[in-house]
């Protein structure tokens, strides 16, 4: 497997920190430790699902024996009332770790349910749905996975990871031209050159300059397809900004191929996600 | 001051190294080391405001000779258009750090947006609207702030720091009598007894077994007032679950002591807020 | 369980780290790392034991394979000479686990064993003895398990647990009715407000202001009995400061509800217990 | 200076962590942020002063604008009533960094005001008093900086740092003489090798090995001076285990060299200073 | 500037910690407090300089009054004999941090080095020499700094940064055009897929697949020209494996575009520099 | 075992942290999960072994299935072409793990293989090996494992381990006589102390001061027998700087007894190992 697992661990123990604090005094005040639990967790809305693995990271950080048999897994389009997963183990553990575990699964599963809609409005088109740097501060990781999880791609995971070129860097640079090259001669050669540009006329000079992807900042819808007609054969182009369900369809008929939406992880609500502890005794 | 300026350092740190990673390559091949910059923040809707301090945290740890100038403070309500602040210091450290900032501000003033619409819609009444642990995981503390921010109150900060018997502690523990005395001989003194009841029958079982607050939960409309009169002069009475603006005031008129919210930090969409960049030479 | 296997694991791997340095060259230079050792852990006076959990932390961190088979449990009162565990494994893992295993079991014990002290001497009436903010800094929740192991009971854990307002703040917060308005409006609403108090004419203002808890202190004890009435009915009585075994009877007689005692933690003696390791070959 | 001010930094920034939490609710609710206060740490008792430094670095952790104007300097002997610093800053950093403070304080005094006991009761001999590794886990560095500041020395600062063959390594390793040999044909030239012996003949024998400190373990006192004669000239003598004040001068007028004392750290009271916050407004 | 200043400061801490331990007891027994200490940083031999900035924050990190007068900068090439900077500054802090330093700019300063080598050699060509992933664990982004401050560039930063698809992926991927396939669908639209080739057929499959990059592997020096013209107006031609400054002209001649060199950071000694602590007093 | 095991997990999390950043993207593409590898870690030149613990630490971090088959043992001495280890475990495991194990096999082993050379030149002599604090920032405790298994021995791990008089202690502690005394009055009593001196002179001034280990430092090769014969049964003779595999064998002859070599850790080339990874399906 990847590197996540040993991430998801730390990420898990930092949030139990939060949560826990010097200890949960209800439980062990009232919960015997020998008790042993039995929960579901259960769809309460349609919604996609996301975020199963970190939940299970959360139970195992607590107490390592708790089993979790999921009926489905992250990136399923589940209906009302559908059970996602069968949860056993000691009951104070359960009581302990149950409110991180679904505040993660609540807010990724809003993630991935937000994303799917999107997808799905440009399926049968050649647009690539992508996230933005506009993700929670500390969950990057976790909300780039649920995005997938929904169907669409991700956008550079960092600022070094990819070169962008914005109305600033190109204010600083000296014009495009020169903020291009800068960037070809600093950036690794495995990066493409990212530009954003405001108007044709700098779509033009950018495109001159070499750049392999421009993201059209704001055009008009009737601009769209005539940069995508200047832009063909030459860099892939992807819109931005103010990007919601309504837009999506016609910038995907003016034959864009990229439209990166922060509405996919700054404004999601969370999928209502419950977990009924069942018996415990 | 407060523990707080502490630990919004280590935060900004460590959101800033999830968005930076390896460098701002775009900002370092374009923008040459001794460029200054020159920002306003921006209301782009009407918002309250929260997390200028964290915001500030942020510039700080990339470059601690940022200055920023505050026209507003965390809490006030902002039309459209209002100037939040203004920042002056080297480009390549406003360019880099833009992104964590903003993020962190748009997010918490939009919590600190939708709990002073609950707040105010309960101005002249006696309730208090406080938040719940359904906050981001991570964020807390931050989150607790805003909601502050926003006029609202806070439940408390984790497992530790108070008692609340729910229906699965009841279960196990024997029965709301028994759950309620061994959480009052293992919690400090320091903590009130809180309860979760499903029913009046359980609510007369809890103020009887000495509960200082009952949650009610589920409750039908007609059944809180009834709740709050068998209640007067024993406990608090915080109803939870469910709760939309739509119900608060009846809620209120019922005559509940406390409303706790989920909402407010679990669901609440960012505030659009931006950062213009305006000179940079 | 409670979060506490994750705790133990990290206070231990920074206690080892603290003791082990670069390694014990002792013990690699003259111990063959097949050999196997077996060892006895003995208390070497009456005591009450506590810590086993964090030590059996300290062995597993260095080598998981070690057992500990403990023939006592944390809270027993241990007569000289009686076994509490034996322990098996590979020698070089326990001759380097040793010392920091036996600091902790030894300080621990040491708090355990005073805090039973006072609580034997209060035996027969309604005092609940607690402990203080005035821990170990580093080892605060060990202690405060260590002090139920002894058998008393916690005040908060720390300053952000509960509202407790002394002196400095009345004088800040312009008189004790204030101060303990600002807390109620400011302090989550499960948290009880607590007032010290240096005067009879101060408690009733206290008790007047709605206080939960007064704190007495450096009253007379003639004062205490009066005090104890004037707050029957309306607040819990603590009362903390110098408080030794020889006081402890008489401030149980006068009615008080809660003595809280610095000494517990801050200069209790190491408990005397050793560990023979009887064979390695 | 020393890399001590890192190292202070971070220690001082875990314990606020655990004693302050999500915030001092009362200090924030009841002071005014632009309210300032003035403190003056007082000696309670007699006792030797340690820990200034680290106490500094709780108060500049909290707020670095506090001032501390120091009378007296660790490693000074005080008498009850003495005024050790004045301390100036903002009320609320104050109030909240005062027990974490207070606490390193007396803890550290404690440690050095026993050790200048032994020092004081052996002044006039060659005897060097050291402490040893029964520190308390997480205080190490502090408690040997307040062991030196009472004017003894140190032991290995841990078990990288020097070799110590005690009798399971010796058991482990094949005798003394194997042992010996094999300690320095692993440990650092720069090491002296330590062997404990429990016997005359263990002592000629690890003299014959090449020993260059012996520890005598248990020996009666008549057999100490036998011991001091056979290894002139040889090997240092340390005497170790069960040495308190009344047995330390026969100690020293039998000539051993070193007499390392436990209790200078795993059981010396905290020592009674005081913190009177006077003037807040 | 860029995220460095906090990155630099936590390297230099951990690097501090392993190399003080509990303490410079050398200096700390024989400097006395106050004296103050001067020093120059010579180069012993001709070099590249590199590490300047890392070697500061060394020195500040013991104590922020240190200052460093630099008579050169990173990545200017040095005579024997060169004055590199001067340093003054509390004697202590100078002895105890004077070892880092020096290990991080002799390190650093060989990689820079070694790199100028082979950056000379080529510079009339249009290739672009660049590191690899075989860089010291723990040191990568200041080994990638002084690769560029040896005028050199860098392949990806790490695993998430860019795609490379090698021999063991194309086969588990079921062969190159569906590893491409696999890969472009994946990987962010930022990212160019490059292909690992080791045959003229492979390298004509990958070309067909889209690969923007490709990497020749043990190519014959006769296949590498023919290898050029094929992927001409196609892709990028990066050589890797076994390049050394013999080979490098050659490989130039033939039209690679970039050439990966495992050597400039795993195997470049360490350049001399002195540091002369000319007067301390 | 030793804290290794602690250690060693936590500086393979850190390396691959740096190394895989957000995820091993080309993995995750073109590797099945369930695909399964198998590989063979080869010697492809002659090298003494190092690093094999660390290196199965970072699998085990990556995936802790993956099972490692040693056919060789650290400190073995390898012919070209040798089978090292056999390693089977999960695919997309092994190919995100290997680049960092091998980073830290062949560094390593560059060390012992480097580290051998000079202790096979004075294998049939009396004169010990040492490396020195110029170490790679980050990796001393894995350096100095390694000098030992090229069969060397290590100087002090830090600056708090042993006291070492340089120059420049020497002017500020007031000359020779006193910098010792004040050392030894410092120090713990199992520290010997090595004075470093520049002259015959100044060796008989430490020496009659008590150094007990004395450090030539640019002797003249005829002075060094002298030096030899002034030490012996004083103290033992260490010489230092610039020691090469020529000079090795003419200083053991004049019968020196420690000789430190900065070379082995700061400019060892790289071993050269591979891991061919031979079947994924």
């Amino acid at each position: 497997m990847d590197l996540s697992s040993l991430v998801l661990r730390e990420l898990a123990a930092r949030f139990l920190e939060e949560d826990v604090g010097y200890g949960d005094i209800t439980t062990l005040a009232t919960v015997p430790p020998q008790a042993r639990g039995h929960g579901r967790f259960l769809a309460k809305e349609a919604l996609v699902l996301a975020g199963l693995e970190v939940a299970l990271a959360v139970f195992h950080t607590v107490d390592n024996t708790i089993s979790l048999d999921c009926a489905m897994q992250d990136g399923v389009h589940l209906t009302p009332g559908s059970v996602i997963a069968e949860i056993h183990g000691p009951a104070r553990a359960l009581l302990t770790a149950e409110r991180v575990a679904l505040n993660l699964l609540q807010r990724l599963s809003g993630v991935a349910t937000a994303t799917r809609r999107y997808v799905e409005s440009v399926r049968h088109t050649g647009v690539r749905i992508i996230d933005t740097r506009k993700t929670t501060p500390g969950l990057r990781r976790l909300e780039r996975q649920a995005v997938r999880d929904g169907g669409a791609h991700n956008h550079r995971d960092d600022l070094g990871a990819a070169v962008l070129i914005k109305d600033n860097h190109i204010v600083a640079g000296g014009g495009i031209r020169q903020a291009v090259e800068r960037a070809r001669a600093h950036a690794p050669h495995t990066s493409r050159i990212e530009v954003e540009v405001e108007s044709l006329e700098a779509l033009d000079e950018a495109l001159d300059a070499g750049a392999q992807i421009v993201m059209l900042d704001n055009f008009a819808p009737d601009q769209i397809g005539e940069a995508v007609r200047r832009a063909a054969g030459k860099a892939l182009v992807e819109v931005s900004g103010g990007i919601t369900l309504d837009r999506i369809e016609a910038l995907a008929r003016a034959g864009v191929d990229v439209a990166s939406v922060g509405g996919l992880t700054h404004s999601a609500p969370a999928a209502d996600i419950g977990l009924d502890i069942e018996r415990i005794g």
